[in-house]
């Protein structure tokens, strides 16, 4: 069970608009690359030099994941007139990037629904451990990955049952918004660190949860 | 100019006594390498490997270093009841690990005092631009390193002051404590990543700041 998100320096959720497909989400794009041309070279000779443990990264990851959970907001794209529809699919289309079976904490009963290319919707409204067990009995051998937002992640946090946390930390200073690694109400959790993929805008860490 | 501190994952000021020998503060010590001799063993040879480029890491720096500056409850070793002592040194003895000049800000005149091997204090009570100024004078070529605490590395971001963030990242959750990352006061802090050093506790970020 892996926590895979994506979080700015100042501790926020990047952009508010992260996705499976830009899973760095729009702060992504953000990082100014510098204004002297001599930093621009620079910064792509290092990309070319980093790009291939990042796409190893990404296929891995991809490969590893057998099923997803998130919050509802997650699901609906925040607040706006969708939520009033309980038929509405959010904002992810006929083609969501999941590929898998993809398990929503809501409190409001929906059927499930079947899109294109493996990604199913499941409502789940009895709470984070039985979406969990939903999503461990679809994932199989695989990984479940809980992708956010702040809200399902920090419920999944106190209640001790994420294995490995990956933090795509982006270089910027949002200054403000939804900090992911907040709320924890007392709850300890040891991280210890297992690998960290250098890439030129973000620094992915990876840490094992010790219980 | 450079910031250099260290920041727990949750964004807090790690352990209560980072100090420029122990730069990682106490929470470098926190981190649970694992109770499986498997994990164990992983971890140390991952520390052989890795031990090479953080100790080139932290030569280059205090080569680097020409003067420091750093808060009064940095100096002073936070609240106690040596604060009401105008001439009390703090906690950092007759041989402080700093071996250049210090400069603190602090709303209170005191005479500079020379200490072994080449650290001075000298208290500065007008103002972030005037200790700069003087840290710039007796740095010469070498840098100006902004050791802390939170509070006078957020009035150095708001102010634009930065060349450099170099971040330690502590792979704890405090869950609470003084961000080191918080009131910015809207000020654009633009920053591009420029070296990812690893370690097995620590994960150092460099980053540029863009002006």
């Amino acid at each position: 069970v892996i926590c895979d998100i994506s979080m700015s320096l100042d501790g926020f959720i990047a952009g508010p608009n992260p996705t499976l497909e830009q899973p760095l989400g729009e702060a992504a794009k953000a990082p100014r690359v510098g204004h002297r041309a001599g930093e621009l070279a620079r910064a792509s000779r290092r990309g070319r030099r980093r790009g291939r443990p990042q796409r190893r990264r990404m296929k891995e990851s991809l490969a590893a994941q057998g099923a997803v959970v998130m919050g509802r907001r997650m699901f609906s794209g925040g607040a706006g007139p969708w939520e009033d529809d309980p038929n509405a699919d959010g904002w992810w289309g006929d083609d969501p990037p999941f590929r898998v079976p993809v398990f929503i904490l809501t409190h409001r009963a929906r059927e499930p629904a079947t899109k294109q290319r493996g990604t199913t919707f499941t409502f789940v409204t009895d709470g984070i451990e039985a979406a969990l067990e939903q999503a461990r009995a679809a994932a199989g051998d695989r990984d479940v990955l809980v992708a956010g937002g702040a809200d399902a992640v920090q419920q999944y946090l106190r209640a001790g049952l994420f294995d490995e946390l990956q933090i795509h930390l982006v270089p910027v200073l949002l200054g403000g918004g939804v900090r992911l690694l907040d709320n924890l109400g007392g709850a300890k959790v040891g991280l210890e660190l297992d690998r960290v993929v250098d890439s030129p805008a973000v620094t992915h860490l990876r840490y094992r949860i010790v219980k």
